[in-house]
């Protein structure tokens, strides 16, 4: 039987851990660790601090690297992303097949929470398959396969950036959209949300709307040493958001970013703007 | 001067906590826990035994409990809301003044996040001038206020509602649009989400939506002992779970419920069921 726990870390501060991660981790027999090429190394980085500094007894507990395969840039993105949690999935079985031939018990460190937009529960999802495929070809002849999976649930990079900037994510009683870059940039300001939070944008999708009126808070590498914060009405700081992005890209080799607009003021002392709240 | 901290705790379950959240309480002089009254005690017990729990050295840190002002039930929502507000951050700035006549730490323990669906950060945005006024009113002048606040994230219910059904927030690259009951029910489905979270509903709001095509995950006293779970298509499932909502809020005295709507499967191997990939 294979337990698999895939456990939402957070985005980088080790406190933003639960108390229930911890021990999901201490609980693992495995945990694997991917590695996504020498420009996020520091995302591996962060991932193997935690490990050290949060295993108790780190030879109970096994930890394999390894390279995850790259998405193809084809034009089809649904279909290349298919393909590529199938090829994760893949590797994923092979690694347990291999380090835990009994059965045992997993653990994933995901980034965020497993619940927004991370492709882990889908990777997991096809894992059945993969391992039934994996263990015949081992043995010989079909296996049965009995998998579980376990979510704990982590700090979202969006709970940082509000956190940081002091504002909540939604205006009074109102709705609030998260979406991504790219599909803000397709659709523009969507009908039903006073306020928008926007993910894995490539950079700038806020340029795709007319800015009058809209205000933005943005943060970048949210919760790690290197976070960066900017807010304004996005008339005033798009192009210093814009300029600051492209040199911390430079910087540092990648970036991750997040933001939320909003129309209307998001805390009735502010005029829009955190810095009443948080009294400096 | 006053460091505020708005803790977020989670929803119930003592190891959703995270690790900055234990040590805000820690670093506290002073925690305010508030009582909403009767119906509601469970959630001030779970307050009370967190505090117990994890604060290291209660003779440093002192508990103080306070009876929540009752908003106003007027036709007004947003005036009642402004007003209830209004109300909370005076009784804050008097048991300031109370306890921490010097200054020091305060914290508060927010059910989930401060920043989705709570009033924390709207009321501590106001507690500025109440705090100028209940200081001038005891010091006999005009007195400056030195206030800062900090937020420490926590995981929401809706984190604990797709963690506990398995399943994605979102559908893939899909926009999610988070909404209250209220708002469904004025508005139906929004246009430009695959899949809609709904808080704060007092019952049954998606009654208000054609049921064809719409998968549901439910999730009432989420992160708790007495967590109840229930999905299915929404014209199969709507009955039974209007019917064990108001059981189980008979038998509680109180519920606190929130649910993911989509239209399309959320992952690939379920014909939009989370049993297959739990593997049970």
């Amino acid at each position: 039987m294979i337990q698999l726990s895939l456990i939402g870390i957070g985005t980088g501060n080790p406190d933003h851990v639960t108390l229930a991660a911890v021990r999901a981790l201490n609980e693992a027999d495995l945990i694997l660790l991917p590695r996504k090429g020498e420009a996020k190394s520091d995302l591996v980085d962060l991932r193997r601090l935690l490990c050290r500094n949060l295993l108790d007894d780190p030879s109970r507990t096994r930890v394999v690297e390894f390279d995850l395969p790259r998405r193809d840039a084809r034009a089809d993105y649904l279909g290349a992303v298919d393909d590529w949690h199938g090829a994760i999935a893949r590797v994923w079985a092979g690694l347990m097949e291999t380090h835990l031939p009994q059965g045992g018990r997993v653990g994933m460190l995901i980034w965020g929470d497993p619940s927004l937009y991370d492709s882990s529960l889908r990777i997991a999802g096809r894992l059945r398959s993969c391992m039934k495929s994996c263990m015949k070809s081992t043995a010989g002849r079909a296996v049965e396969v009995d998998l579980k999976v376990e979510i704990v649930p982590g700090i979202t990079s969006l709970q940082v950036l509000t956190a940081e900037h002091r504002i909540p994510l939604n205006a009074l009683a109102e709705p609030v959209l998260i979406t991504t870059g790219r599909r803000l940039r397709e659709r523009g300001w969507p009908g039903d949300a006073a306020s928008v939070a926007v993910m894995l944008d490539s950079g700038g999708a806020f340029e795709a709307l007319p800015p009058e009126g809209l205000y933005i808070w943005w943060g970048a590498y949210l919760g790690m040493d290197k976070q960066s914060l900017l807010d304004g009405w996005l008339a005033d700081v798009a192009p210093s958001i814009l300029e600051r992005r492209s040199a911390l890209r430079e910087q540092h080799g990648w970036i991750m970013d997040a933001y939320l607009l909003a129309r209307a003021p998001l805390l009735p002392s502010q005029s829009n703007s955190p810095i009443d709240t948080a009294g400096e």
